[in-house]
This record gives C-alpha cells, sequence and structure tokens, in this order.
C-alpha cells in the first residue's frame, strides 16, 4: 500500500498536471458533498466547483508545488489532510505567484476525492 | 451555536496570543493523537509536539494573521478545516517572513483539540 506521502504526491502531480494541461479533467475528483473555498469565496457540490474552476479568468496557468504535507485525517478511515505551497504563472506573467491549498483526500476504492479544497493566493 | 468562521477566528485568536505570550499555554490544544507537521518533520502525541514547540529557537515571536478561512471536514461531527495564511516576526528581526498553518480542529463538548496542524514558511 502507498503511503501518505506517496498518495499526496501522486494526487497533487496529478490534479495541478490536469489544472494546468486539461481544466475539464478535474470534474471526476469532486463530489455532491466537496467544499471549495476560493479566495475566501465558497462553493459547494461538484457542479458549483467545476463551473467556479472553469470560469477563472486566464488562459494558461502553470502551478509548481514547493512544499507539500500530509498527514491521516481521521483514525477511522483512510483519508488525508494535504497542505502545498507553491508558485504559478498565468498567461503572459512572468513573475510567479505564490500559493497555499489545503486538500482533504477521502479514499473511495483504489481512488481518492476531494471532500475539502481552500485555495489563497499570499500577498507579501 | 457559533459559526465554522466563528469558531475558526476564536480559535486562531487564541493559538497565536497563546503561542506569542506564553508557549507553555498551548499544552491543552493537543492529545494523544495530534499530529504536527513543522517545516516538514513529523511529531505525534501532545508531548512530543509540546517539547518540539518550546524547543522553537527564538525568544520572542509575533504572529499576524492576513487570512482565515474554515470548512466543515466531517460530515458526521462538528469538525473543522482551518487554513490561515500570515506574517510572523521573530525576536529583532524587522522583516516578517509569510507562514501558512493547516489545522484540523475535533470538538470536544464545548471546546476543540488539534488533530491536524502543519506549519510551513513560505519562502520566495
Amino acid at each position: 500500500m502507498a503511503s501518505i506521502n506517496e498518495v499526496a504526491k501522486q494526487f497533487t502531480d496529478y490534479y495541478y498536471n490536469t489544472f494546468d494541461t486539461n481544466r475539464k479533467g478535474l470534474q471526476p475528483v469532486y463530489r455532491e458533498h466537496s467544499i471549495l473555498t476560493w479566495e475566501g469565496q465558497e462553493f459547494r457540490g461538484a457542479e458549483n466547483i467545476f463551473e467556479k474552476l472553469e470560469s477563472l479568468p486566464f488562459q494558461r496557468v502553470q502551478h509548481k508545488v514547493t512544499t507539500l504535507d500530509a498527514q491521516p485525517s481521521n483514525p477511522s478511515i483512510n483519508s488525508l489532510l494535504v497542505l502545498v505551497t507553491g508558485l504559478l504563472l498565468v498567461d503572459d506573467e512572468s513573475n510567479p505567484m505564490q500559493f497555499t491549498q489545503s486538500f482533504q483526500l477521502i479514499p473511495d476504492g483504489e481512488s481518492y476525492w476531494v471532500y475539502n479544497d481552500v485555495f489563497r493566493l499570499n500577498y507579501g
């Protein structure tokens, strides 16, 4: 069985690669009870979350993970809390922005879905 | 009943005020099953966590919360996921450092304890 750090790495590799190359492909990671807080604004349910992600006002984006930490988030199921800090570059900008994103991932068979997702840009 | 955002605000006000004025006072917020990941290093259990916090190599510290987001983290209990971004200033430094901290808080009667705690400094 993959360690919690391996699961977190596989998930974030998949998540940011999909975000950057085919945003539509993210839909399956969210479910009915998923919650996204994006820059302080809350969205509940896969459909609302996906609509928000699709509406983000940039054409191209590139995420680079700087730090990645994971912990078990529940003693009874193999869910995990993941904290990412990183840099992102949008469209023709040459200065990357710092971001922070925290997920809670819930296992379902061999895969995981996102129950909690909180995203923030870090301004200096 | 306090809203989840009020709980998160009360907790972080208490946590950072205690951290900055009387670090010993933080001991009760951690329990046997608590987990702290501090700059990538993991500590389990109240005793190990508290020993780490006590050993941090600064005399004075001041946290300032920039953003605070909270979400319910479990459909069956009133636990919550909290994401903080902020600035901290240690000892005689005049330049604050950016930090990110993610908590999962578990209710116990009228109060909450910290099950998950992940702390990272954000380097530019």
